[in-house]
């Protein structure tokens, strides 16, 4: 059995999106700033596109710029904030200890320039609150900064809260909504959001194209400069067939949202019931304020990286919490932020799954990881120790 | 008979590069990154398209970057030397007035940031030499960025002597090959290239992807802040089926380079010569030095706006030299460069081959453009004023 159980770090795209954009590469292929009818026809490709994913959203289109994909939406949305923060001397940015590394290595560099970043510590539970953020925010802030819903841990944030507090202080609002975008309703207007990213790759649509929505008034600054694309914002040639995909893959992941999360929240909770039951397991973050599709453990006594590659003999592509892919040690700064500690975080697991898993693979996922953990518990003498009573248990 | 003939605008996607994208959309769809193997499976061919993209710049593959096109790869090539040049106290750019507006505007955003930017003078014929550019190194200049091609009047500048000045005073050299890849011989070592920018949709591979060599030794500076990918040097998810169609693509057009060129520089120097014949017309650049598809001409007495419109009416995609897509009425700041007046510049028309243009196509536009300027010159009352002597012709 093959299971792919990594759908937060990218879909396989629906044939839908396929189909969307391979019109724009052979034959509607022109550029959409010519004047000539092959352009032109490119030109009301995409502003048929911009129109459809501005309604996803609840915005207009002259609202919606896009990008390569979400780093580059939120890099330019915090951008643009410090930039209009500091012509007023505001130099204050709120965000969460528990962001994507999209946003926290961008305000890292916005600190480096001189700017103060408030991380928000987050709950045991995966959540920040509203009234967290009413509290850090100073005269001086420029913006708050707050993930929709967690890539890792897959909690939701009360966006609609946080956004209220902030349009009441007078303070921009940004939300990575990369996870989120295609599962969980978006409206920017209900839920006061002032920015917001997004991309294609994550709800079926293709790589390299995302969405930066900034609310009408926000003078977006250019991460890239050049070109007039984009009202002069965002530079460089559209990506139409990527722009094509991905506003059918929006269309479709909305149009199915409510049925996919049913379906999805099902197997989800019995893909945690089953994992539950190995001893010294624990679900990361908040079991009901979560993505319908996002399982994610720490087991004690166990290595991340070692799980995964028995679980890849297993034919289950999974993920850990931990930043292994940049060759770090250092287990995942998100459950380090919800209060794991170093040893329990680097025995973590993420199964995210689409609505195209099935109740068999969903069963035949809790028995490879209850025989991979037990395997790797045999072998490991952390564990040995802890059963032995010569260490104690975090994870009762 | 519908031609495409602004493929210096954008390209129609070959056969051989969207078949080599197809598979990575809903078959081996992995996120790089990703332990797994259906991740690795990613890796893999991202490994292999970055090593035949090294090969056919006569790079390494650790030197290559992949951005989401040429535009970013200019702003992040000049942004990368503005930032080194600073930590040395070197504020001093040196550039060409013809550059395309991803290297003129970014150089004008770091204007205001206080850098000091020399933009040399481009010659009647389209070129600037090295000389110029040994003339105005000065001990704080960082970066010298000169185009390999220009995009209006397609001339070739001499990068490989202008990079041996730069190298022997110890400057960066960038150059933006946006629109040779592809087209000319590249090789960075021998041209002696520190940096250079290239798009695959302008050699028949996708939109949406691009690269920045930077050679060895420089520390590129993000543009986008985020994940570990390209080194940490460019964050988000690798654009996978992009990136394997512009290897495709780039493999396919070195393999062809010469074929392509021989019949190209035949096919555009029939246009060139048909078109000549057209009253108080003239080439714009070099007729030598030039790209092998490109042919633009400035005609007194016109629009370039009209001519376009009235071409597509005959079935013809052509571009002219002016920024009307920006709405703006400022002619070409390329034709104004290589001394045309506004009023000439205004009169301009790009047409850019491909190797799949025909004879018969050449022959179809020459006389075309022939009908159109004619009929146009009928209505203009400028060109009245110019036959009855009142105004004196520029263009003889």
């Amino acid at each position: 059995m093959r299971i792919y159980a990594d759908n937060a770090a990218t879909t396989k795209m629906s044939r839908t999106a396929v189909e969307a954009m391979l019109p724009y590469m052979s034959e509607i292929y022109g550029n959409p700033s010519s004047l000539h009818s092959v352009g032109q026809e490119a030109a009301e490709a995409l502003a048929d596109a911009r129109e459809r994913i501005a309604k996803r959203l609840g915005c207009t289109a002259r609202e919606i710029t896009f990008t390569s994909g979400g780093s580059e939406a939120d890099n330019q949305a915090i951008l643009t904030a410090a930039k209009l923060g500091e012509w007023k001397g505001k130099r204050h940015i709120i965000s969460t200890a528990f962001e994507h590394h999209a946003v926290l290595h961008t305000l890292e560099a916005l600190k480096k320039e001189g700017f103060e970043i408030t991380l928000l510590d987050v709950h045991e539970n995966g959540l920040v609150t509203a009234q967290q953020v009413r509290e850090a925010i100073r005269p001086d802030t420029c913006l708050v900064t707050v993930m929709y819903a967690n890539n890792e841990i897959g909690t939701i944030q009360p966006i609609a809260e946080i956004g209220a507090v902030c349009r009441e202080a007078g303070v921009l609002f940004h939300t990575d909504a990369v996870q989120a975008a295609g599962h969980l309703p978006i409206n920017v207007v209900d839920q006061n959001i002032d920015m917001l990213s997004l991309s294609a790759h994550k709800f079926h649509g293709p790589k390299g194209i995302g969405v930066l929505y900034a609310k009408k008034g926000i003078a977006l600054q250019n991460l890239i400069y050049g070109g007039a694309q984009e009202r002069g914002k965002r530079a460089g040639t559209e990506n139409i067939p990527a722009i094509m995909g991905m506003a059918a893959a929006l269309d479709e992941a909305c149009e199915k949202m409510d049925e996919n999360a049913a379906k999805l929240t099902k197997l989800r909770d019995r893909l945690i019931e089953g994992i539950s039951q190995i001893p010294h397991s624990a679900l990361n973050g908040d079991a009901v304020q979560r993505l319908p599709g996002n399982v994610s453990f720490c087991f004690e006594g166990i290595e991340g990286e070692s799980l995964l590659l028995l679980l890849d003999d297993k034919g289950v592509a999974a993920s850990s919490g931990s930043a292994c892919t940049s060759g770090s040690l250092d287990p995942s700064h998100v459950l380090l932020a919800i209060g794991r500690i170093h040893d329990v975080a680097h025995g973590s697991l993420r199964l995210s799954l689409c609505e195209e898993n099935t109740e068999e693979e969903i069963d035949y996922m809790i028995s490879a990881v209850r025989q991979v953990v037990e395997y790797l518990r045999n072998m490991s003498p952390v564990y040995r120790d802890l059963e032995m009573g010569k260490r104690e248990f975090i994870i009762k």
